[in-house]
């Protein structure tokens, strides 16, 4: 039969990070320092089982058939307690929302509020599931440009001039590719730009809790005085992927829609997987749980960035972010992107270039991510030094 | 702010199985015939208890981490081996995809497929989800006349003459709502008229394995000469339902896209939960366990169905399925439904009317669905002598 695809299916950038490990599995002994899977040792494994065992053997015929659409009433109420009473979040008018895995809420959010004209605005170097998200509901993810501190405000009010502006999508805390967290004068500079140009701000914070140095910066969600702020956080990178349960809290007035309209998507997330959750949290000391983690993810950062530093060519420019599972290494801006990618490959060690991480490809950049957490620690610093020694290669 | 959601998330019509399990929680010993769960003893609740300790226990860091986007090859290949060996389906460039339970196939698939201007025919009376996924999506849901064999192909040929039409959503065996069966022949006719307008065919099939009376009939991925069936099935009703895993069957051009799209919508169906039922089948006589589960079914379906013929007004037709979870319960025409509903109510006992299950509502029908599945048995009869007594007091 003829066949022809809508043009948002098709429209998706090619994925930069499956095509380094799909050539990586033809390398022998290769090293991705490309994934961003968390830390397998921050997973509290033995209370994840003993919740699992428990769970079943209470109510197995609960936990096996269909759960109630809203979820665990226990976990959006443990979750919800924790957002008001541990980081402030407005608790009048808001409600939390389960999603299976906090990617679910790129794909739903998108889907509930855009329609095809509609404009996202993202950082020029931006997570690519939060606007392959948008391109796949039939609207426009913008690039919008970014420094340091992330997204520059007079560009966005330049790109919400079209009027056409729907949400932002941000990480502000250790951003998704680079690591950079924005700091708090930032943005309320962007907040004032949403009030002006009406736009939700969608919050993705999967990484906020895994701080391991530096002062903690307020969420948009804490200076949102007008419920424009979606606030997506997940346990999985605090307790485990696998579980694949993360959270939508915003008013009331848009976790309605997401509902319904989660309800036609998939139904409702695993009702076991919350209900393990929400034991592991009964059972467990959360915030001493978070103290480990955080250790656990500084030691193998410092392995990562000394490792860096000590095998990399002096031009390259690595970042120092104080969360988060990801270094950003900058690149002079005369370096063959090409001729460092091939060479990459030959070292038997595997990055995912800035240009992954683009939405608008006439600005692919000259900055490798590299992911910290998800090899033990002997592998991390072997990966660093074979990279670096394409630094060297490449560069000196 | 100041906030319009767009027509595609509002313009789907209000849950009547939410709007009768809402008004049901107010009324005390109330029963719900309006919930279409599976039979809580066809769950082999030991089975899957003992997976997942083993499961977990085997390699508990890789079932709790990110799992790979393809989902467990172990499972896939089950699937694939059924299907091609027990089901007879061609396994010439077909793939399984599996997704978060079945009904994430129909957000998934609408979604993909569908542009805003294309249109999607389903039967008079179908599943809710089925059309609501189709106008989230933004695309239009078309209601097509059926009759006791399901979709009238000259109907459909009239409505497919637009030009628009994308595909045909259907539930050919033991339909939902209605518990209908389609016969080959209608099959073969509305294949030809797919052909003809070059529809793709959506074939969901949740109940397909529920059979317990009558001999099989054809899926329409048994006649699909030319790769336009999506054949989606389910573990939900033969396993359990709480582990949300269903699957797609078809081309690889149509699994390809379909996967790229789910990446950026959730990431992947739980790995544990795959792991799980992949386990169980390994080590359960699965034909042998469908013996069973088909007769808890036919026990059930029987119990209800008895009751229903001495409880109720001989002015009602009720309906005779060849398995499935549903009793199809036709009212007289000139039956004041709103009258009968409120009655309903006042009886403690809850079904869905006819209108909840079509995207036309200026031809909401006169009938009810009544679920068999979900309770033991005396709490099904109770509930159908409270529904037959509503019909004496209304009809008679």
């Amino acid at each position: 039969m003829s066949f022809s695809l809508p043009k948002k299916t098709t429209g998706s950038n090619r994925s930069l990070i499956r095509e380094v490990a799909e050539r990586g599995e033809k390398i022998p002994d290769f090293i991705s320092l490309a994934i961003g899977n968390p830390s397998s040792e921050a997973i509290p494994v033995k209370n994840i089982t003993e919740a699992y065992a428990k769970v079943l053997a209470e109510n197995p015929i609960r936990v096996l058939g269909y759960g109630p659409a809203r979820g665990s009433e226990e976990l959006i109420s443990w979750i919800k307690d924790r957002l008001v009473n541990q980081k402030n979040f407005k608790e009048k008018d808001h409600d939390v929302m389960i999603v299976t895995g906090s990617s679910q809420a790129l794909g739903l959010i998108a889907r509930v509020f855009l329609d095809p004209d509609d404009e996202v605005y993202v950082e020029q170097f931006s997570y690519p599931s939060g606007y392959n998200a948008v391109i796949s509901a039939g609207a426009k993810a913008v690039s919008v440009a970014a420094d340091e501190k992330g997204m520059i405000p007079a560009a966005l009010e330049e790109a919400a001039k079209s009027g056409k502006g729907k949400y932002i999508y941000l990480n502000p805390t250790f951003q998704n590719p680079t690591g950079f967290t924005m700091p708090l004068d930032r943005r309320k500079e962007l907040y004032e730009v949403a009030q002006k140009y009406d736009l939700l701000i969608y919050e993705d914070d999967p990484y906020g809790e895994i701080r391991f140095k530096g002062e903690p910066v307020s969420c948009f969600k804490n200076i949102d005085t007008d419920d424009r702020v979606l606030f997506v956080g997940s346990f999985s990178k605090v307790l485990a992927a696998g579980l694949r349960v993360g959270y939508i809290y915003a008013n009331e007035k848009y976790i309605k829609p997401l509902r319904v309209v989660k309800d036609s998507m998939d139904g409702e997330t695993p009702l076991l997987n919350q209900l393990v959750i929400a034991e592991v949290l009964k059972n467990m000391d959360f915030e001493a749980h978070l103290v480990e983690v955080r250790k656990i993810y500084k030691r193998k950062y410092e392995v990562m960035r000394n490792a860096l530093l000590q095998y990399c060519s002096d031009k390259v420019k690595i970042s120092d972010p104080d969360g988060g599972m990801f270094i950003w290494v900058e690149l002079p801006e005369d370096t063959d992107m090409d001729a460092f990618y091939e060479a990459m490959f030959k070292a038997a060690v595997g990055a995912v270039k800035s240009e992954g991480f683009t939405v608008d490809t006439t600005k692919p950049g000259h900055a490798f991510r590299i992911n910290f957490t998800a090899f033990d620690d002997h592998v991390l610093e072997a990966g660093a030094r074979r990279f670096g020694e394409v630094t060297k290669y490449i560069l000196d």
